[in-house]
């Protein structure tokens, strides 16, 4: 085992999820307890770091108090950023000052906290460290709500995500059922999820004893067809008067376009001329209400479903502060240029176990929800689906309350 | 004491909130309390009644979980109605049915849980009873997240939305943060109240310590001026480049048109010509983009800040729940034709003391916010808000998880 003699820093990256900080956490905690001198963090990722605008932790996280309210405040503490690292190829440069900064504060291992991007940051400058036989070592924390990362099972930030939407459209469905009383309404809610329609399929989950769940789901990873979609609707209103429906917000037209930019044409504009910008959620329902007169409402969960630390899913939580561990273990062990994985190891009783994987197999890499878990007629997803996240948001961590809200660790 | 032998009926009516069942809970458990043979729920309010569609709440309250449960649940359990009741002249019998169902059910007196509309019904049918030298009693308990009922300090639900939107603020301000690094980014988050502001005032309640709050608050209590709107985001930006706007959807520009109405004119309409349906969030986005060329996301709270039990304030709760108690003890007494209120007899420490009011001199009333409340530049609430809100969101009740997801009680 080759010891970390000197300071380490980290970074987050990417969007922010509930559980972000938590990982920050576990790289702080488990650095601390191997007597790791200084711990930095970058702000707003690499690109602070570029600017040398690097905080002690030890400042912030004096105590076990100040790491619980670490790991219950949502967002990136450290600040994030969307810097993608230039070719080596040109701008050496670049690669020198960071190499350089590490050495002005004595960093022996830099974590970078984030998701695909980040990812290729960590392998850019492993494979530069590697070409340029430098022993500073890189390791990537795998953070996304998106959980679309390679490899790992799934991605810490996810379950929290899906804990929120099911436990929000729960609560949406109960208040849409309560009024409908003659009318149809459909209610479109509008997930996350560009590319990977995880968070969407975390929909799925809401249906049970107590609640009929949607009446459909729309995933990315299928074609979305207008036509079958009104039609579905008109069938469904036969024998209910509410309907709920869940789609993605990157769901696409079999010519390739995306439901949302049919919102945002030339032709929309408000009575000023302004430029409308809507989502596929408000898209749909203006195309439902023009088409079956039904009433409508569309609900965007937004940044909402990513910063909800208030529903943060415990698995969730010790899982991404777990992760900021094994990160740490495995640069102490000397590894580098690799991204910590979950390997899912048992699923009743859900177990999973950390491990690391060579960062040059992830990053860039994208993990869509398989076919195979979607129903047939693309409205729905299979039992493997809700096997798969139901582990990911048990269980609850209660936030820190003051005056009646929830309290957050914030830098000064 | 003029004791209640027969049965009771109670009902819920007009928009839903996080405690509207916490109000069902306490009438029905002070009237089992008292001996009450039977409670029952009507289905869809009024409108249900009219069609002998009647619950016996016995057979879904049968012990402490049950009603634990309830008060969890989100929404109308009973579920709600917009009816308004007709004139008495010339609608005689519709009036005549709803005496001869309360015959056919042997019921005594009659709870109605809502807003402006609903106590309008207490009004209408305890007026005909005593013109009509009937003995049922008609008791409104006030239930409305808009908070605008006159007379009663505040409404039941309105408590917990204020804590929804406040903690949901906090979280997308951390968000939005987290990410800012260059470029102004402004976020707009539309808040429900078309004509009172309470709800949007709450945002105030996200400032302190750990968080900016908001750079400003428009509420529709004040004309709203976009020059002015979008000169100030100028401004903001200048020292910041995160700006976070709280908006009413109610906010009216001078001419007296609503903001959203901007954005749903005949020229907003997509590519497939279907009209726009956006909120004003929507809408100023749009105007704040064009103008400025910032960045902006808008995040409407829609149904979810009304639905949020999983957020729900204890105060709120056990208000709620006494409202209902208070409204059972007050037919009891031989009331009818009132409403219970809460009068604040302290505000630090927090007290309220139930009472009844006369309907005649709340039905169809409205409370909005106090102008003296809103600060001189129309952007911000003082102190007296906050020391108003704060009691109101004080105190959490836990979910009842089942399969990590907060537990309702439904109707079969």
């Amino acid at each position: 085992m080759d010891k970390i003699m000197g300071n380490i820093v980290v970074g987050q990256s990417g969007g922010p999820t509930a559980v972000i900080n938590a990982s920050v956490a576990g790289v702080y905690k488990a650095a601390k307890d191997m007597g790791v001198p200084h711990v930095y963090g970058m702000v707003h990722g690499i690109q602070g770091f570029l600017e040398r605008n690097l905080i002690s932790l030890e400042e912030y996280l004096d105590g076990g108090i100040s790491i619980e309210l670490l790991k219950r405040t949502p967002s990136a503490f450290l600040g994030t950023c969307r810097y993608k690292l230039p070719e080596l190829a040109g701008n050496e440069e670049v690669y020198e000052l960071i190499f350089k900064v590490m050495e002005e504060f004595s960093i022996e291992a830099f974590f970078y906290i984030g998701g695909n991007d980040s990812m290729d940051t960590v392998k850019m400058l492993s494979d530069y460290a590697a070409s340029h036989g430098r022993k500073e070592r890189f390791v990537g924390i795998p953070k996304t709500v998106d959980n679309d990362l390679p490899v790992t099972d799934h991605c810490p930030g996810y379950g929290s995500a899906a804990k929120y939407i099911a436990t929000s459209l729960k609560e949406v469905i109960r208040d849409v059922q309560s009024t409908g009383l003659a009318n149809p309404t459909v209610l479109l809610v509008e997930i996350m999820g560009r590319h990977a329609g995880w968070l969407t399929a975390a929909a799925a989950l809401a249906k049970g004893e107590d609640c009929d769940g949607a009446d459909a789901i729309y995933l990315p990873e299928k074609v979305f067809d207008i036509d079958g979609f009104v039609e579905h609707i008109k069938e469904v209103a036969k024998h209910k008067n509410t309907i709920v429906i869940a789609v993605s917000e990157g769901i696409k037209l079999a010519d390739g376009r995306f439901v949302c930019e049919l919102g945002g044409g030339a032709d929309s504009v408000d009575v000023f001329g302004h430029k409308q910008l809507s989502g596929c959620g408000l898209t749909l329902a203006g195309i439902v209400s023009e088409r079956t007169g039904f009433k409508t409402r569309a609900i965007e969960l937004s940044t909402l479903q990513r910063a909800a630390s208030h529903m943060a899913s415990l698995t969730d939580i010790d899982e991404a502060m777990n992760a900021g561990c094994h990160g740490v273990k495995a640069a102490v062990e000397g590894q580098t240029g690799v991204m910590v994985v979950m390997n899912r190891i048992s699923e009743a009783p859900y177990f999973c176990e950390m491990g690391t994987y060579d960062i040059h197999n992830i990053a860039n890499g994208e993990k869509c929800v398989p076919l195979g878990w979607i129903t047939e007629d693309g409205r729905g997803l299979k039992q493997e689906l809700l096997n798969y996240v139901r582990p990911l948001i048990m269980g609850e961590v209660l936030p820190v309350y003051v005056d009646g809200l929830p309290a957050h660790l914030v830098r000064h």
